[in-house]
């Protein structure tokens, strides 16, 4: 068996703690403006248009746009289901939050962890400019930024994960996809990749996330400094 | 005027020196197989073979092949024209030379100066894997890696320019195109980009580069660290 060369990485969830980070930036964002809501509870109003929005381009009956349009398409929605009315501007800068996002606190040390062995890049659905924010903000030593924009399609749809590996230059079984969702992790191996659970149980809250995978993979654990280890004596050099 | 917040860069014979050290490479994958030439001639000799080959793709008679693919097409035409058989395994060693380009000495230190004020990427005609291995080698710290491969199309074609820009999320004119080669700053210009000539009078050899610049730019200067001098008045933050 081919040894692995790359890591690509889920993102919200996977390395970012989306659900705390944008509770906090939407209290930031509509407090001035008179809204006092249960901020967590508006996040994951938020997040549930996600899967819907992404399924509108898988499906082709929108063309590729990127998450950030996404994203604010789905902030109108759910602005409007809450009855909050703010202006533009303020919708702009909330729909940046996106990209004030936090990692987990094992990440950034794993990450440079892993990259004396290996290439780094992000398969995320986030778009490029989100994606370098973030690793601006949080440090992640990227490779190349690749995943949706790239693929101009969303994941779990093959073609994402298999761009990711061709970038590289690699095969997809020398590419390992490493995410704390089970779904992303069945797709990238139907699609020829290795694959790695990171277990995120708060994702959603206390104990709501995956805390083991729920597809076989080739490995699991629970923070990216012990997948760290858990590759090392796979490693060729 | 907006601001400048992203620096694309050209990358062979701005920020590396491709002609000796292809000639490098090249001596060392063919002379243990008693090859005896002059090293500099067969790099130029290869390098001729660029514009032709990518002019394919920009032209529509071939799909768009990534630069890896196309300089292995060129040097099997150059090994004929020297009348060179060597076997698949040293042309594939070989090829790869491209991933193995030193610097020019200014280029590491400049771009982290750089990275302070700005996002950074290379836009190249270089693949993505070809642009990660030289960041690799040489530390060059970027945000993303775009360019041909994300465009999926030749430089000069505005919209390897236009998709570089648009990736970071910004207008044309808030991203500005850096390059030893006057006629990579036109396109970029044309396409609305900002433009930043850097003088390498030795790129093919003794001050045979371009010392001035033949086309209007924004800025004209000799290394990246001048650049960033010069850039600094013009800062916002």
């Amino acid at each position: 068996m081919k040894p692995i060369q790359a890591l690509i990485f889920d993102v919200f969830g996977t390395l970012v703690d989306w659900r705390t980070s944008i509770a906090r930036e939407s209290e930031k964002a509509l407090s001035p403006c008179g809204v006092s809501i249960d901020w967590l509870a508006f996040a994951d109003a938020w997040r549930n248009q996600y899967q819907p929005a992404m399924e509108e381009v898988r499906s082709g009956r929108i063309p590729f746009s990127k998450l950030d349009f996404l994203h604010r398409r789905n902030l109108d929605v759910v602005l409007a289901a809450y009855a909050i009315d703010v202006d533009e501007a303020v919708r702009q800068d909330l729909n940046r939050a996106w990209h004030r996002l936090d990692a987990w606190p094992d990440v950034p040390g794993g990450l440079v962890q892993l990259r004396r062995h290996y290439f780094l890049a992000p398969c995320s659905n986030g778009n490029i400019s989100l994606m370098v924010d973030l690793a601006r903000r949080n440090g992640f030593p990227w490779d190349a930024i690749l995943g949706a924009e790239l693929a101009r399609d969303y994941k779990p749809k093959a073609v994402v994960y298999l761009a990711a590996a061709d970038a590289f230059d690699l095969e997809p079984a020398q590419t390992m996809m490493v995410a704390a969702h089970s779904a992303d992790l069945a797709a990238a191996s139907a699609a020829g990749l290795r694959t790695a659970f990171i277990a995120r149980p708060n994702e959603y809250g206390p104990d709501t996330g995956e805390s083991q995978p729920a597809t076989r993979v080739d490995f699991s654990t629970s923070s990216i400094p012990e997948l760290a280890a858990l590759l090392e004596p796979t490693r060729r050099s």
